[in-house]
C-alpha cells in the first residue's frame, strides 16, 4: 500500500510535523532533519500527496487551462507548450473544454470545486467576462490570446491584434494590390475585431486601395472554406488577409476548387504560423505570433501572481512578423 | 468569500453531515433533507469542494489523461473528445504531457501525487510497461489505443491493428497493384508492429504481389515526408500503406515535391481519418479508426472501474474500415 506521511515520520524517527515541514516549500527545517526524513521517504517510496497537502497550504497546483477551440491544430500546439511549462515549474493543468459553454459562472463553480491555484483562459474568442469572472472570485487568471487593454482588468498576454492587421495590410498593398479583402473570424471575437480595426485603418490611408471584409462562423478549416466559397462566386480581391491560419489553409482550398491559381490569381496571408503552415504543401504565407514567447510568459506570470496574488495586472504584448512563403507573390 | 459547508449548514439550519451526505454520491439522505440543502446552497452559491471532500470519499474526481504525441493533429480531437467525455460524467482530465518522458516510475509517481481517480493512458508508442505501472499501484487504467491481447492486462480500447493491416493490404491489392510499400510509424510501437504483421500476412496470400516496408522516426508530418523522400531516391512502389494519416499528409507532401501524381503514379492509404483527411484539399483515402466510439468506450470502462476496481481487464476493439476519398484509384 502507498506509504503516507506517517509512515515516513516512524522509518525516519522523527515527528509527523518534520516531514511535512520538509515537503512544504518554503517551511523551517534544518538540513540535516531534511536529509534524515528525504532518506526515509527515498526507502518507503513516499511521495507528498498535493491534494491532502493543499488543506493546510492552501495550494493544489491545479491550474486550469481553459479552451473553447479543439479544431483549430494550433491548439495542438498550444496544450502541448502549456502543459509542459505548467509540468516545468511543478504546476499541472486541469483541462477545460467550453466548446458548447456561454455561461462564465458555470466555468467558475466547476474550477472553484477543484480549489485550482489559478486559471489559464486560452482564448480569444471566449468574452472577456469569462477571465473576470475568475478574478471577480479572487481566482489568480491569465488570459493568454486576450485583448489589449491600455489598463487591464486581468493579465493579458498575446500581440497587439490592431497592429497585426496594419502588419497585414502593408503586407497586402507592398504586392501592389489595389483591391484587397478581410476574411476573418468569428464576429464578434477580439482578435477578429482588434485585427480588421488595424487592417481597414492601413488601408485607409492608400486612396488607390479599396478593402471589403467578411466573416467566417468560426476559426475553423471548414469556415474558411465556406466563406471563401462564398466570395468567389461574386468575384474576387486580389489579395486577402485571412484571420487566422486554419481559415486560411480552408480559403486555400476553395480557391483551388476553383480552379484558380495562388498567388498568382489570388494572394493569402494567414496569422499564426502554426507548425501546419510550414508545412511544404500549405507553404502559408502569414504573420507570426510568437506562440512559445506567448506561452512561456502566460507561465511566469502565473507563477508570479501565485507568489503575489495583488500584482497589478499586465499586459505583455509581443511583437509579430511576417513569414514569406509560397502564397503572396514577391513584394513589388 | 466562497461559502463552506459548515455556513450551508447553517443557513439551512441542519447539520453539516446533512450537507455532506447530499453532496456525496450515493450517501443516504432523505428527498426532504436534500431539497432543503440543496436551495440553501443555490441561495449561498455553494459548491463543494471535490479536492477536500475527497479526503473523506477518497474519490477526487480527476483522470490522468496521459499523452506523449503533440504533432499528430488527431491528438486535439483525442484531447476534444476525452475532456467532454469526462465532463459529461463529472469527472476532469489531468492532462499529461510525456514527450520527453521514458520513466514509467516518474509518471506514476506525478499521478499518485494527484491521487488520480484513474488514469488513460492514449497512445499506442508508450510502451505497455507505462499503462501496467498505473496498475501495479492499484490505479485504474485504461490504455486508449493499446495494443490488443487476448488475455489482457489492463483494459485495451482501440482497434485490432493487424486486421487493420490485412485491410490495408486488401485494398491496394485490390487496384491490382503488384509492388506494394509499408511506411509505418516508430518500429518500436506496438501500432506499427501490428500493422505492419497484418499488411504483410495479407500480401503473402498473393504470390505476384511483393511488398517491402520501412519506418519513420515519429507520427508526424515531417517524418513522413521524410521517409518517402528518402524511399523516392531508389525508385517507388505502386501503392503504399502509410502508418496513420499524419505520416500519409507528410509523404503525400514528397511525393507531390518530386513530381509525382496521387494517384496516377502513386496511391496512399492511410488510417485514423482524422478530420484533416477529408479536408477537400487533402482528400486522403484511410481506414477509419472509430475515435468517438473509442473514446466513449474507454470513458465508460474508466466510470464502470471506479465503481468496481476489481473488474476484469477488458478489450474492447471496434471495427474499421476504408473510406474512399482521392488517393487511391478506383477499385478493379
Amino acid at each position: 500500500m502507498t506509504p503516507t506521511l506517517k509512515d515516513v515520520a516512524a522509518h525516519a524517527g522523527v515527528s509527523r510535523s518534520a516531514v511535512s515541514r520538509t515537503f512544504t516549500d518554503g517551511a523551517s527545517v534544518s538540513p540535516k532533519m531534511r536529509k534524515k526524513v528525504e532518506k526515509a521517504a527515498a526507502e518507503l517510496g513516499y511521495s507528498p500527496n498535493f491534494l491532502a497537502r493543499s488543506l493546510t497550504t492552501r495550494r493544489t497546483k491545479l491550474i486550469g487551462l481553459v479552451s473553447n477551440n479543439f479544431h483549430n491544430p494550433i491548439f495542438l500546439e498550444v496544450f502541448d507548450l502549456f502543459t509542459r511549462g505548467l509540468q516545468d515549474r511543478g504546476l499541472r493543468p486541469l483541462l477545460v473544454n467550453l466548446s458548447n459553454e456561454t455561461d462564465p459562472d458555470h466555468s467558475v463553480k466547476m474550477l472553484t470545486q477543484y480549489s485550482v491555484d489559478g486559471v489559464i483562459v486560452a482564448s480569444s474568442t471566449l468574452p472577456p467576462a469569462f477571465s473576470k469572472a475568475f478574478r471577480d472570485k479572487q481566482i489568480p487568471v491569465v488570459n493568454t490570446f486576450g485583448r489589449y487593454a491600455s489598463s487591464p482588468d486581468v493579465h493579458v498576454v498575446g500581440i497587439d491584434n490592431v497592429e497585426a492587421g496594419r502588419i497585414a495590410a502593408r503586407a497586402l498593398v507592398a504586392r501592389g494590390y489595389t483591391r484587397v479583402a478581410f476574411l476573418g473570424g468569428p464576429e464578434d471575437a477580439t482578435s477578429t475585431q482588434d485585427r480588421r480595426q488595424g487592417f481597414k485603418e492601413e488601408i485607409a490611408r492608400h486612396a488607390s486601395v479599396a478593402s471589403t471584409d467578411s466573416f467566417a462562423s468560426a476559426y475553423s478549416f471548414h469556415a474558411g472554406r465556406t466563406e471563401m466559397l462564398r466570395l468567389l462566386e461574386t468575384g474576387h480581391a486580389q489579395g486577402y488577409f485571412c484571420g487566422d491560419d486554419v481559415l486560411s489553409i480552408g480559403a486555400l482550398s476553395a480557391i483551388k476548387d476553383a480552379g484558380l491559381r495562388v498567388p498568382e490569381d489570388i494572394g493569402i496571408i494567414g496569422l499564426n504560423d502554426m507548425e501546419m503552415a510550414g508545412w511544404e504543401n500549405i507553404a502559408l504565407t502569414t504573420i507570426k505570433q510568437p506562440i512559445k514567447e506567448i506561452i512561456d510568459a502566460s507561465v511566469d506570470l502565473m507563477v508570479a501572481m501565485l507568489e503575489d496574488p495583488d500584482r497589478y495586472p499586465e499586459a505583455r504584448l509581443f511583437a509579430c512578423r511576417v513569414i514569406e512563403r509560397g502564397t503572396l507573390p514577391p513584394r513589388i
